[in-house]
């Protein structure tokens, strides 16, 4: 899954060509890694499904936060997922020499990438609300202690359940890089490269998982989802929902990331019951 | 010259062993770049010259600023070289899934690195002088557009002709790191890796080069050295001087650098009259 839950977004016509020329982590494109696993990256277009082709879409996840955990609950029924945008964002300054350029003349790409993540935070916190704005990647060019940074790229990424509400906050973000820019004598560039739209996980799904933990005796609790999940994709080809089970110390993304075995367990029997539900009912 | 010269501080014995092992922007440690072009790595302790062994050291070099280019004078007569420090400066925070760890108890390394670059920034440019402050390299890890970043990695760079001064500074950014790190939840490690002592040019080195443009009919200035150089480290052996060339534009450290050949030439002749002059003299 990880790298952005590009098979989903494929199934719904989702992923524009550009984004398979995207070298991920592994330094891999998106399209050789989709090769590499035994994929063909030159048929994406077969995959498409149409809309209301599928009854129901169960997923079973670890909750990536920490509630579950620290309140003791077994099963998360996902009342939603966040959207989820993200930018390329591009600092263009002047690299110089750092010990001959006074401090008044620069034009440094570091200096106006670091206020804007400053700004990113201050914005994104500055209003009420669950969403959330993180610059996870950032790299300044030509990279040595002695020369002033001339180019800096990083990522944006908004996320909340409102699209509308990641909008607003994606302009304030914009104006404020302007005004960096035009105080540090450099210029920004925002190319947003990944849209994932957020979802509502659907009722009638969200009553058989709710069932199938009671059945189990399992405690449970209504949330939403603040990661991207394949569901989010899947929910404009049919009806969706969402299982979590406990993530300790709500860590993931990281090599603590831990779910207990029993917990595991539990996640799978709830979807299980919930699936053989849903095909009673749906 | 470029990556900090080594050959010059060899010869004073300032190169620490760790120093050697330094990976530079080739990819190669230190010590392999020596080995590389024909040196010899472990013998760096013999190079070493004991002070008052060299009778005078003259050095030519382009301006690296815009001084001479912008008033169109030919000749720099360097007054003095200033001293450099840098800094290795490692942020830990916590590294953790971008959705679901609300905004209010995130250990954003970034953030923190960011609030950091603007406070060096804002700290150098505090006090009156031609003081420089520079963070030119940094890296976020693990480095994903969806991760909150765990570390960051940064240089950090000041220059003056001032010793006490460059420590000052220092000592006021450290104390920002640290209030930085403790409203953030990251902690700052500084550590330094890299110091040339500020030097001043011989009053017989200046006027024999003064003389030598006099006498070739060219133009000329005194004025400070923003930039390091081999001189800066043979000034413990002995007197030195320097001869500076225009930049065009003030540009260097930049694919853009250029220098005229007719100030090369120009610089050749000064440095040629100056030692034959200094020959006769010193």
């Amino acid at each position: 899954e990880e790298g952005g839950k590009t098979g989903s977004r494929a199934m719904i016509g989702e992923v524009r060509p550009r984004e398979l020329d995207l070298v991920t982590h592994s330094g891999k494109t998106i399209a050789q890694g989709i090769d590499h696993i035994g994929g063909d990256s030159a048929r994406l277009d077969e995959v498409r499904r149409e809309p209301n082709s599928l009854a129901a879409f169960l997923e079973l996840h670890v909750e990536q936060g920490g509630v579950l955990d620290h309140e003791g609950i077994d099963i998360g029924v996902v009342e939603g997922i966040v959207g989820i945008r993200r930018w390329n964002v591009t600092v263009s300054g002047f690299a110089n020499h750092a010990g001959t350029t006074p401090m008044d003349i620069r034009q440094d790409a570091l200096l106006a990438g670091a206020r804007f993540v400053d700004a990113v935070n201050r914005v994104v916190r500055s209003v009420p609300g669950r969403q959330v704005g993180t610059v996870g990647r950032i790299a300044a060019a030509p990279g040595a202690p002695n020369v002033i940074p001339g180019r800096v790229t990083m990522s944006l990424e908004l996320r909340d359940l409102d699209m509308n509400k990641i909008e607003d906050i994606y302009q304030r973000i914009h104006r404020e890089a302007e005004d960096i820019g035009a105080a540090t004598g450099t210029k920004f560039d925002l190319e947003e490269f990944y849209l994932s739209s957020a979802a509502l996980a659907d009722d009638r799904i969200k009553a058989v998982i709710a069932e199938s933990a009671d059945e189990l005796g399992l405690s449970r609790v209504a949330m939403p989802s603040g990661a991207g999940h394949d569901a989010q994709s899947i929910a404009k080809l049919g009806p969706i929902g969402m299982v979590f089970v406990p993530s300790v110390g709500g860590i993931s993304h990281s090599p603590q990331e831990f779910t207990k075995p029993e917990d595991v367990v539990n996640g799978a029997d709830v979807l299980l019951k919930a699936v053989l539900r849903a095909d009673g009912t749906l």
